[in-house]
């Protein structure tokens, strides 16, 4: 098990990173919260981001799982290293209507190379909030160069 | 095994339903082609699908490979009925850099209730083709009303 | 979401479907405990069980995971129904050692078709209980005829 | 990608790691054939290997796709070296009835660290050959201390 690098250095390089990411900034995305083990995106309802009944496309879904995942391993890679998605799986629950999506990714084991995440997306409209998606996701740590 | 229902008219009405998915257009995604039993989607490199090192997001990988797979399970559904990806699996094998993205969806089963689906998808730059992702997906057929 | 039809007398038909289980049998495996939703499978250690390098195969994590979230799926379908394991995922995230495994299959949601569920392992030795394995599982109700 | 170090005294040492497994073994199953990214494992009848209705049970399918994409990754693999399985994820298409199964792992990309696999599992009775499953498998090089 490696010991978290997880400083508030760290959450600022993060936070920096997310930015650079132009899928999530054209998706309308924020990384809500980062914390040791654990990362929440949030992603407001758009037409831009539909499937053609209306509702949020499976992809917005799991685009934003899937990042929100890699960040949560992100807190368990060394500093200078970064990560790569191996593979993810995600099974879609309950289609995916509200006012904005919420995507956690929690950390289940994080090994020298590998790290195991844990992805759920949930839909929010006004107070209520129902879990669409569920998933597990394989994460890399790679040095710097490799990214 | 269902019969399929894939005639010209099926085409037209799926080619419609894809300008219908505000994520395809908000992506600049195009449905290159149809036919029973397999979907081809091309999606030109942009600043916005990109992940923070300048390369075409996972994300975007994986909303394209899961929607091949759905449009190319349509084409095996029963008139007037519907498909809901019930989950996707995706291994990222290389680094999604090119000039644009090809996501195929084949249909490897087709039964009354589920279809089973190969993902995969393409790195495209000048006349190099490479393969960056692998993937398998599980589709349900549902009455129009439940879509 | 299906009116769970748990009683006691499917309890009794559970447990005998499950000694119906050549395999189950053949490993040694036993049905540790069955509730609305859950199902806990132990497996005791044996030379019959194991990979090249004498801990527990992988296929036998597999196996009792898929068996265990099976028999929990069961617990949410009608009355005369049956299940059939549509797919699972499962990662293997640390050497199977130990005295005995216990595989827990948990409902995660369950729907008039479609079941999906947790899937978890755990290796024990003496006072010693570590997670092995943790994967996802879609199951599809069926009726009696057609499984 | 890795240079291949698969010779017939490799060969040699992978037969005598597949006798190795008392799973395989149990099972009855035997390694048909290995070569250069590609394993068949042969797995006749037995009601020790069944589920509740008398068919192969799913987690014997399993065990077998699992480890025949083991053998086809440990062809990549550098001499001296091992392999883990990180994950699996298989599809169950058909009732697995028959008088053998017959896994298939193919090696679709192999690195210096992951591997990723294809896994086919088909049931032969006489001269019928049927798909009953399909999967996709990560498998890790590690150096063999560390297996």
């Amino acid at each position: 098990m490696s010991k978290p690098s997880f400083t508030q250095d760290a959450v600022t390089e993060l936070r920096a990173s997310f930015d650079r990411q132009g899928l999530m900034r054209h998706f309308g995305a924020r990384l809500e919260s980062i914390e040791d083990g654990r990362a929440v995106i949030v992603l407001p309802f758009s037409e831009n981001l539909t499937q053609q009944h209306g509702y949020f496309h499976a992809g917005a879904s799991g685009a934003i799982a899937d990042t929100a995942g890699g960040y949560a391993a992100q807190t368990r890679a060394p500093a200078g290293s970064g990560v790569l998605t191996v593979e993810y799986k995600i099974n879609l629950i309950a289609p995916a209507q509200g006012d904005h999506l919420e995507a956690i990714g929690t950390v289940l084991r994080s090994g020298r190379t590998l790290v195991i995440c844990q992805l759920e997306v949930f839909a929010l409209s006004g107070a209520q909030r129902k879990q669409v998606a569920v998933g597990q996701q394989t994460i890399m740590i790679v040095s710097r160069a490799e990214t």
